[in-house]
């Protein structure tokens, strides 16, 4: 199932993505409005919304994103960066979302904005010290996002709060893809694109660490809250991202999640 | 004003800490229940609770703790490392954060658990590009933290959200003070005691970026809320915690924060 959120009249709900669309696009999509919480027991309403009829929101709120750095090799080496011998995880925070459809605010302390498309895994339950076997019931589903990042402030600063952590650096959507399983979901072709020509192109069966086992080394640490997002790492081909580009990126089985990059006001 | 948050009778209170009481205890101490909410309007009940009947919780639950790192100049230099050009700024999640009184819980994923006590900021508005001279209006007040740090994880791991995210890693109270200028917020003697043995003595006067500054430098980058909060570095000292410690942060004008050191269950 994909689940989506979005506003309606002014209040916010879930629902289920029916129908299909040519890629990018949301043409012809229903949703079905949900009773209840996703996360927990729901059922679909039968009161249907044609999708272009709303704005979507961030498919979940996260009270927190964990994203691992350089997950794959080619990625880690086009920066001059070596491939690192254990994964390493930096928090965006909750102000950093924004939804598909939202502008990124290209920020005046920053003069290289570069885009990093990436898998992100929602989590749907409580959990801490996850054992491998595991994982697959503690993730609830697999959304796009887009890992903003302020390249020149990232090189200056040795931890990244203020380069991948400012406002409307961290996209996600456009929904939650909840029928993926943990192998599938571990050979998705991961494209991004800029105003339409092709930037990155991996698979995330080219990551260094597994999904399974960056949620238990994260979750070895701390405790994960359902709506947690964790972003797996980026493929190779990041580049410059400047006002006006209509950024893009596409997941297989799951959606694009597409943005337009704006001057800060 | 000193404003604490606590349990009573199942629920969350904000009250007002009146009275004196001997250095590092709280006994004498009375809280007058908040009516309404600390950062908006508020007033004082006038029903009072002496503050040895309830439990303390942290003083905020902040949405985002933005600490920055080798902001005195001794400590970055007792751990080898350079005094930095340029503040650089971490994030401690949500789920690390715990009150006074509450326990640290030495985690599995590391044998080197190190103190560090900190001065914290609380945001006491939203706001973005705070200017220099606009900082006094967006700060609510002031409490002591201690930035618990798995030392071992964080010499290994490029990004510390591990190292410095984990359960438990952020220890903040008693209370916020809301009395302080920001003149005497940075001219304060902040200290470490572990099992009543003094291992950190330093003043605020010592931080290389100062309050402003470090709101400043975070601002320009993302929105903060009223209940974040900012960790402005530590003074040299900073050593092991092994379970079985009682670790206790001091600062003047604000108060004691103590917690104990326990084996992660």
């Amino acid at each position: 199932m994909r689940i989506a959120r979005f506003s309606i009249d002014g209040n916010v709900a879930f629902g289920a993505v029916e129908g299909d669309s040519p890629p990018g696009t949301t043409e012809g999509l229903v949703l079905d409005i949900i009773k209840g919480i996703p996360f927990a027991d729901f059922e679909l309403s039968g009161t249907k919304v044609p999708l272009n009829k709303v704005r979507l929101l961030p498919p979940v709120l996260p009270n927190k994103v964990i994203a691992f750095g350089r997950n794959y090799a080619e990625h880690a080496k086009e920066l001059g960066n070596e491939v690192p011998d254990t994964p390493f995880a930096f928090f965006k925070p909750s102000t950093s979302v924004i939804g598909p459809g939202d502008e990124i605010q290209y920020p005046n302390f920053s003069q290289e904005l570069h885009h990093e498309a990436e898998l992100a895994v929602v989590i749907g339950r409580m959990c801490r010290e996850v054992p491998r076997e595991r994982v697959k019931d503690v993730v609830f589903g697999f959304t796009a996002a887009n890992d903003v990042t302020a390249r020149d402030v990232q090189k200056r600063e040795k931890q990244w709060a203020r380069a991948k952590g400012f406002d409307t650096s961290c996209p996600l959507g456009p929904w939650v893809e909840t029928d993926l399983t943990l192998a599938q979901a571990s050979d998705l072709t991961i494209q991004c694109t800029v105003n339409g020509t092709q930037r990155q192109l991996g698979r995330t069966s080219d990551m260094i660490t597994s999904i399974e086992d960056l949620i238990v080394n994260i979750s070895e640490a701390m405790t994960l809250l359902p709506g947690d997002v964790i972003l797996t790492g980026t493929p190779e081909g990041v580049g410059p991202l400047n006002v006006g580009d209509e950024v893009a990126v596409t997941i297989e089985g799951i959606g694009t999640l597409t943005n337009k990059v704006v001057k800060r006001g």
